[in-house]
């Protein structure tokens, strides 16, 4: 191991560059505090994110497909969304698979949280497990959604996520964590 | 499963909002091609990035501990960075490897690809393998990075990218990428 442990640098200012529905793009200024130097950094500030792992009562991976404008492709992941102001994780979870898939019900619980990408972003994303999830309500998509909804065995969902099928990283991730605690 | 296949968006137009040394905010105007709805989304545009499983002979993955400008705090992590432009996934993961770390030779293959996030982010992030990596240089840091470079065991780092010790979804998700490669 090198010596020594990093220094954790001293934020001293921000002002925003841009303020947007999804995120807003900051710009902050950092001091270090042994060298002494100063200089700014480009942070984008979003809302938390929810994952949601949900399993059916036969051990099928609730999956979804939808058009997403970043990659401007389709993209097949798990159901999640945006985390509303004051939102507890778990029950985000429970909203958006439930808006998304129409599905619910079951034993919910959170499987851990990740920073989508702490170099430049600020926001956490928090995997929901659901375990025992069953049809309970109609589908209710927002105006610019358009989802596939499927459901894979448990083996094919981890397949997936290892072989490139999902390549959504946070969906990737969510897979991981829920491997790991189901010792599947 | 839902019936019908997402209608993929068209894209008919994209302003700046702002362009930064990091990445450029874009507001791009979508088409729905059976609807006819007409949106704006906003979509961050960035160089693809590269983070690497880089495994000594005697089996332990190289980590890096280092302040985090998104999450403003210290943050551990596989090796990576970004892809200059021209640069070849597996070239660049060679060079943060070494530049972050003074590791290098083995055995490199890309071990797969995902999206950071296919919702609002253009990019994608390629995972690069190095089996048998050894110290073969001295450490080149950039300007800003202070790094702490440390092995542990393989099966550690799994525990702690399962666990919440390792936290970079990024990180999190290459590694489930080599258990699957590798068989571990």
């Amino acid at each position: 191991m090198t010596p020594g442990e990093p220094s954790r640098w001293v934020r001293e200012g921000e002002r925003t560059l841009v303020s947007t529905r999804v995120l807003d793009l900051k710009s902050e200024h950092y001091r270090h505090p042994v060298r002494g130097t100063q200089k700014d950094f480009v942070v984008i500030h979003a809302p938390d994110w929810v994952n949601v792992v949900a399993v059916t009562p036969d051990m099928r991976i609730i999956l979804v497909r939808q058009f997403r404008f970043g990659s401007s492709a389709l993209s097949l992941e798990i159901p999640g969304g945006v985390i509303e102001k004051g939102e507890d994780p778990v029950a985000a979870g429970i909203r958006e698979l439930s808006e998304e898939t129409g599905y619910g019900g079951g034993k919910v619980r959170l499987l851990g949280s990740v920073f989508p990408n702490p170099a430049i972003q600020d926001n956490r994303c928090h995997f929901v497990l659901v375990q025992g999830a069953v049809p309970t309500s109609p589908i209710n998509w927002d105006d610019d959604e358009e989802i596939q909804v499927s459901t894979v065995p448990v083996s094919e969902a981890l397949a997936l996520a290892r072989s490139g099928g999902i390549t959504h990283s946070l969906s990737v991730a969510a897979l991981m964590f829920y491997e790991g605690a189901a010792g599947v």
